[in-house]
C-alpha cells in the first residue's frame, strides 16, 4: 500500500525531528527574538550568497500571501498561471492579505508562463479604471511538476522589470526544482530576477516550516506587522526556526529533494514503458501526471494504494507525488501493481538476478 | 538566573514532545482530514460535556481573530477590556480577520469588564451610522492575571444575550483560570454563556497549538474557509492535533496549569511578605504584577534574572509569569535575590530546617 | 464635432434637472429618511411588479460592488464575462467591497456568457481549498453593446440556482437593453431569475443616480450598513432620489433609452453601408464597435470628432456610444465625415430632396 | 415650525443650484478629466496659498475615510476624539477604507483633543505587537461646535511630527470654523501642520460636494485608485466640481458660514438669557448643545419644531444646528416658543420699539 497523494502526507525527516527535540531545552525569547531565528536568516544569506531578509512562516499559503502582499497594493494585479496554487488552492489567501488585489490568470503549457503571455496580459498602468500591474508569481516547481530554467525566469523578469512588477516565486517545491537544475540557489532566484521567494520546507521534510525570503530587503519593510496581524508570528518561533536550521544543514534540503526526484524519475520510467500509460507533462521534479488504462486506477485504489485523480473527470489523469521518504520498494510495488492491472507482461525478476 | 518573562519562553512539556515523536510515523491525510484531528474534536466534546465544533490553530492571535471573525460582520463592534490582548497586542489581527470591525475598549479594575460597563457601552443597534454591536470578548485569565468566576461570566453573558452579542473567550490561559476555579470546563464556558473559546495550549506546554471551540456549532459554518484563507490550515495538521491530544490526556493541561499557578502563588506569598513590595492585582493564575522598591528590578536584571517592566514607565510595575516548567528552586532563588536587593532580612533557612 | 466617447459625457435630461430644482425647496430629513426616497422604492416596486428593496446610489461602480458584496462572502467567487465592467473597469471595487472575493473571468462571444461556459467554470463548492461559488454577474446591455434575451437570462439563472449562486445584473444600460427587448421590466429581471439589479440612470439622463434593487429583499439585510461604511449614504439623499423619481416618471427612462438606441441603429445602418467598414458586434443597444478603413479614425479625430479606440491596438476597432441627447444631425454629420474620409461616394442629398 | 436638526436638512444655495444648471450644457470628458475639475484644484491652491492636490468627493464620510486611508497602513492607529464623527458616526468607514486600521479614541473637553492627551496615548512604534501610530484626526469645527485655534492645531501638529503621524482634519464644517477664526485658510491648515483636509461644502450650501485636499501632494500618490475602487469617481464629475467652483466663488463659502454662525450666536444669546436653560459647550460655530427645562423640548416638538436629543438620555441635552439658510425670523420664532414654554417673561417687543 503506497501513498502517493502528496508530499505533505509524510512526517518529518529524522534530522528535523532531532533538531526539534534539541531545541526544546531551556528558555528562549519569544516571537522570533531568539538565536535560532537569527541563525536561519544568516544561513539563508550564505546559501543564497546575498544580503536578504528572511521570515520563518509555518504554512505555504501564508508565506505566499504575505510575500505577495508586501509587493502588491490593494488595487494591484498579480499575474500568475491559471493553475497556480495561489489562484486555485488557497481559498483566496492572496486576495485576503493584499486587501483585495486581483489575480490575473494566464494560460501556458505545463503550467509555465511564457514571457510573451505575461507581456500581452499587462495593461492599465497609470489608468485609474484598472487594477495596477504589481507582481508576477511563478511556481517553482510548477503545479504540473515542471521546472523553470534560470533563463526562463530571466525572460519573465525582464518583462516584469519593464512593467515595474515585482517577481515572486512560490517555492513550495523549490528544493525539488533546484535539485533538477544545474545551478546555484542564487542563479535560480535573485540573479535571475526573483524578488521574493517562498522557500518551502514542509513538503520536503519539515513539520511546518517555510521562509519568506526578500532579496530586496527594502520590500520587507512592513512584513513583520503584516505577519503579526495575520496571526503568523509564533510565540515559540524557535521551533519553526529549528526546523529550517536543520533543513539547511548538511544539504539536507537538497538530499531530500534529490531522493524525491529520483523516485519520481524511477516511477516515470517504469510507467512510461507500459502500454496504454502516458505522462501528461515532463517529469522534472517529484510530481507525475499520468493517464492510465481504464480500470487501472480503480484497481490500484482497491488494493489500498492512494493517489488523486487530477483535472476534469473526463481527463483520466492522476497525480502521483513522491517525497523524501519514498522508498524504492514502494515505487516498485506500485509499478508492479500497475503492470499487473493493465495486463502488461511482468518484468522477469528471476532472470535479472541470474 | 530565572526567566519570568512569559510562559511562552518555555519549550514543550515532555508528554507533548513524546506525542509529536509518535505522530511522526507513517503517512496521514493532509489538511486536517486525519484521525488525530478527529480525535481532538471528540475529546474536547467529552471534556466540555457538549456537542461542539473545534479547529486546531497554531497561534493564539489567529485563534482569537478567526473566532471573532466568525461572529462579527465587517461593520460590527467587539467590546473588550482596554487592556485586552486582542486590543493591544495583536497588531490589529481582529480588525484584519473581520475585514474592519471596531474594537470598543472598556475600562475595568484588574482587567475585568463589569456587566454594567458593557451594558452602558453598547449603542447604535439598528442605526446605520454606527457600527453594530456584535460580540464581547473576555480574557480568561485576564491580562492582569485575574480570573472571572462563572457567575461573573454569566452576568456578562446576560447583557450579551439581551443585546444579541456573541460571547468570545480568549482562553490563552484558560487552563490556568480553570485550575483556580472550582468548576468544570463546561461551567466555566458554555453553561455560563460562552459561545466561542480560544482554548490555549501553547503557553501551557505545547509547541504551538490552540483550538477554536464553538459551543454553538452553527456559528462555525464558514470557519474552515476563513482559516484556509488566513493561511492557518496546516497541511501536516496531525502535528498540531497530536499536541492537543497529549495536552488533553491524563489531565496534562490541568496538571501543568496547577503547577504554574502554584509557583505564582509561592512567588506572590514570598514577595508580599517583603517591605516595599506590593502586588497591583490579586494573583489568581500564573501572572504577577508587582511594584518593587527603587533599584531592585535593576539589580535583579543585572544578576541575569529576566522579566518585563509593565505599564507606563512611571508605574514602577513589573510582570512575572510562571509556567508549567517553573521549579520551586527558581522561585526561591528569585525571592532570595529580591530580599537581598531590597535589604529585607534573609529568611533564616537553617533555623527552619532545624 | 460630435462626441461619441460615452453616454456619460452628457449632462442631465431637462426633466431631471427640473426635478432637482424642485427638490431644492424646504428642508428634508437627511440620510434617506425623506419622502422622495420612499417614493422611489415604491415606484420601482410598481415598475417591476413585485416587492423589492431599493437603495439609491450615486455611481455605477458602487452600485455593482455593494450589490455583489451583499451576496458574496470574502471567500466567494463571482463569475463574470472577462470583459465585464466589474472585472476590467472598476479598479477592483467588487474585490474591495466583498473584502477580497475572486472574480472568475469567462469567455463568450459578444461579451455574453453562455450557460454551459458558466456551468463548466463552477468548481470547488464545499472544498476548503477553493473560493466558494457565490454569484454570477451579467451586464445588460453588455460591454459589446449586445442584449441578453429573457430566455438567455433564464438559462444562466438555471445554472446559478443549481449551484446556489446569486444572479446579479449590472444594468448600467438596463434601460437601453429593455428598450430593445419586447418584454416588461419584470420579465427581463426577477421573472428570469435576477436577484440583484444595478438599475442605472446616470448614463441615460441623470446627473449621478443608480438604484440597487433587491428582488429578494432578505438579501439586502445588511446593505444599509455596507453602504454607509462605503461612504455612499448621502446626507442630502433626496437629491439622488429626485433624479430617480423623474427618471421613472412618464417613462422618461424608456423614452431616453429608445432615442439613444435609435441613434445607434441609424449610425450602424449608415456605417454598415460603407465599404471597408464593419461592425464587430450586433448593435442591440446604444453602443457600436466598428472597424474603420486605415486613416479614417485619425481623420475624424482631426476634424474634432471624439470617440475611443477599443481593444488591442492592432484590432483597428473603435467604440461609438450614442445617448439620450444625441441628435439625428450629429449622427448624419458623423456619417458624412466617415464617407468623405473613406472615399465612399457622397449620398446625393440634393436629389433626395428634389 | 423650525428645523434645527442639522445643516444637512437644507437644500443647496441658489448660487450652487445656478452653477449646476449652467454646468448642464454640452458634453464634458468623464471621470474628472474635465475643465471644471481642473479649475477647482487651481482655485483651492489660490485659496490656500500653496501647491496642493485636491479631489472632489460627494460625501464627507468618503472624504474622511479616503483621506485617512492615504496616510494610514492597515496596521496603523488613527488617534481621534472619542466623539469624532469618524469614530462614532461613519459605521466604520475609516476601518473599511484603511483595510482595518484602529481608531484610538481620546478624551477631551468640548470634543477637543489636548496635545498632552495625544502624546500620552501614542505607543508601540516599531514594536510588532502593536498597531503602528499613523495619523491623528481633528474635527474642525468639532462635534461639540467648538473651534481649534491655529495655535492649538500647531500644538497637536508638533506632537504628530515628533511621532511621525500625519495630521488629518475633518472639515465637514471647516467654513464655519474659519468664519470664527481671525485667520487665513492657510493659517488654519497647512501652516499649522495639517496634511490632509476634508474641505466640506455639503453642510454649507452644496448638494453633495467635498474636496479632499492634500497639502503634501506626495501623500496623494495612490488616492485616485482608492477613490475609484471605492466607487467614488463620478463619471459626470463636472457636476460635483461645479458645486465646489461656485462655493469658492465670491466667498460664498464664507458668507454662508458667517450667516449660519451668526444665527447660532443669536440663538445662543437668546437661550442663555432664559432661566433654566444652559449651554453645554461654548458656541463657536453653527451648533448649540443646550439643556432645557423639563418639558420644554417636548413642547417645542409638539408645536412642530424639529431638533435632536443628544448624548445619553439622562443628560437632558439637545442639539440645535443652524445653516446658511436659517432666517432670523426662524431663530426668533424658536426663541419665543422656548420662552413661552419655559414660562419666562416674554420679551416686550413693543417697548423696545418705543
Amino acid at each position: 500500500m503506497v501513498n502517493f497523494c502528496s508530499d505533505n502526507v509524510t512526517g518529518a525527516a529524522p534530522e528535523i525531528l532531532e533538531a526539534l527535540v534539541r531545541a526544546n531545552e531551556g528558555a528562549a525569547t519569544a516571537y522570533g527574538e531568539d538565536e535560532a531565528t537569527r541563525r536561519v536568516e544568516a544561513r539563508l544569506a550564505e546559501v543564497f550568497e546575498t544580503e536578504l531578509a528572511a521570515f520563518p512562516i509555518a504554512t505555504g499559503s501564508a508565506a505566499n500571501a504575505l510575500g505577495l502582499a508586501a509587493v502588491t497594493p490593494p488595487y494591484g494585479a498579480i499575474y500568475c498561471h491559471a493553475e497556480a496554487h495561489i489562484n486555485v488552492d488557497e481559498c483566496g489567501a492572496p486576495e485576503f492579505y493584499s486587501a483585495g488585489a486581483k489575480l490575473v490568470p494566464l494560460a501556458g503549457d505545463h503550467a509555465k508562463i511564457a514571457p510573451e503571455t505575461l507581456d500581452g496580459a499587462i495593461m492599465g498602468a497609470g489608468v485609474v479604471h484598472h487594477v495596477q500591474p504589481a507582481a508576477v508569481s511563478l511556481s517553482q516547481a510548477t503545479e504540473s511538476g515542471t521546472v523553470y530554467r534560470p533563463a526562463e525566469v530571466q525572460a519573465i523578469a525582464e518583462v516584469a522589470r519593464r512593467h515595474d512588477l515585482a517577481l515572486q516565486m512560490d517555492g513550495a517545491r523549490f528544493a525539488n526544482a533546484l535539485a533538477t537544475l544545474d545551478c546555484s540557489p542564487a542563479e535560480a532566484t535573485w540573479r535571475a530576477g526573483v524578488d521574493v521567494l517562498t522557500f518551502g520546507a514542509t513538503k520536503n521534510g519539515a513539520f511546518a516550516a517555510e521562509a519568506v525570503v526578500f532579496f530586496r530587503p527594502e520590500q520587507a519593510r512592513d512584513f513583520a506587522y503584516r505577519r503579526k496581524r495575520g496571526g503568523h508570528l509564533f510565540s515559540k518561533m524557535r521551533f519553526i526556526s529549528a526546523q529550517l536550521e536543520a533543513y539547511l544543514s548538511d544539504e539536507l534540503w537538497l538530499r531530500n529533494a534529490r531522493r524525491a526526484n529520483a523516485m519520481a524519475a524511477r516511477l516515470a520510467a517504469g510507467l512510461a514503458a507500459l502500454p496504454g500509460v502516458s505522462l501528461a507533462h515532463p517529469v522534472e521534479a517529484n510530481e507525475l501526471f499520468v493517464r492510465l488504462p481504464a480500470g487501472v486506477a480503480q484497481g490500484l485504489m482497491a488494493e489500498g494504494h492512494r493517489f488523486y485523480p487530477w483535472g476534469p473527470e473526463e481527463s483520466g489523469e492522476y497525480r502521483l507525488v513522491t517525497a523524501f521518504s519514498t522508498a524504492e520498494g514502494e515505487v516498485d510495488t506500485f509499478l508492479e501493481a500497475v503492470r499487473r492491472l493493465s495486463g502488461a507482461p511482468q518484468e522477469e525478476r528471476g532472470r535479472a538476478s541470474a
